[in-house]
């Protein structure tokens, strides 16, 4: 899914209640009116958007009645920063059928169901755990990158001779870019771009590369340790 | 900020526009109006709630013109599966004048500031690479945590006596709940939750705690280790 479209169906409150609520368990459309105390019309409305972006899906119970429940396992990642705002949706794929057993599910056949479940309770708790420790990991790495990023501006100032270098500076610090994306970001003819990039290439700050046949331009690497 | 409220403002495609626009750079209304080909009213109207909600902030430069740039830093993740819809929105919060040298400016101070921005560069890509690993493990962990659900439902199936069992021990792996919230969830009156909960107790499979003054209910903690 394009995750523009994904933010798009997260910014009304009603699709969010619809998820949560599904992501609960499969409901009925009546089930979901009452819940949320939103008429059926505008229900249907919302699950036909949501099943159509593929996010849920509908079946069909013994009585032929429709209920629907998350078709989707995905993880949206936005960061707001001064100096970054990224969009990332990953797709949680995994085999249901696959030959692994990560449960250790085969090994406790003999076992009582029981204490199965009390094991797999406490699997699911651990999980828990470390996925709040990687969050937090992340928020330290997101405060990190402004930090070093501040320093970074500042040392521009520093270096660069002329404003156009403080920008191009600036753009491949965040990013390997091509010229034509430099002058595109900028707003700047390419031959004034190219004449910076040159200069700054000559002074030992930036370098080129190719990749999939597209030159572009990045800060030079020095091999200096990252401590 | 609450993240309904995040949500509700990256609902919208222009809105998504400027705050990408700004976490570039910083811009007049007239330059953001025109870059993304929008009119000057509907621009400073987005720029309002943007201001509102503490996402951007506004300064005036020499020549009295007023620029926005971000003023937060945040990190907002959501997690949609089968069996959970979490959102979680984090502050990234550091103190820009901390006593602390993380990039060790103090210890480059003789340092030429050519190669100092080259450490700081490199510094950067090592800190763009960890946090795409640790997204990567974050994928990793949501699958593993769906697939343990799965097992853990067919588990619930062979342990629990009464649907309403199954209910209960559904509810209770996904977080530990008071019964207020188990009888609201669950739509069913207090005598029944209690009825089963003291069940399951006696069978071994839940206990409760008292955490803030409420008792909740949880999955019995076996002290079984996490393989």
């Amino acid at each position: 899914m394009d995750p523009a479209k994904l933010l798009d169906i997260l910014g009304n409150e009603n699709r969010r209640k619809i998820i949560q609520l599904l992501a609960s368990r499969p409901c009925y459309v009546s089930e979901i009116s009452n819940r949320l105390g939103v008429g059926p019309k505008a229900i249907i409305s919302h699950l036909g958007l949501l099943e159509q972006a593929g996010l849920i899906e509908c079946s069909v119970d013994e009585q032929r009645r429709k209920y629907f429940n998350i078709a989707n396992n995905m993880r949206l990642e936005v960061s707001v920063s001064p100096y970054a705002y990224t969009v990332t949706l990953h797709d949680v794929t995994f085999d249901r059928e696959k030959e692994e057993d990560p449960v250790g599910k085969e090994t406790h056949l003999g076992e009582e169901p029981s204490t199965f479940f009390l094991k797999l309770s406490s699997k699911l708790k651990g999980l828990k755990t470390r996925q709040e420790e990687l969050a937090q990991m992340q928020q330290q790495l997101q405060a990190e990158y402004t930090e070093v990023m501040d320093h970074c501006l500042d040392s521009i100032e520093e270096i660069a001779r002329t404003p156009v270098e403080c920008e191009l500076l600036f753009e491949l610090l965040k990013n390997e870019t091509t010229l034509a994306t430099l002058c595109y970001n900028l707003r700047l003819h390419p031959s004034i771009v190219n004449a910076n990039l040159i200069d700054l290439t000559k002074r030992g700050f930036i370098e080129y590369g190719i990749k999939n046949n597209q030159y572009y331009w990045k800060i030079r690497e020095t091999g200096v340790e990252n401590e």
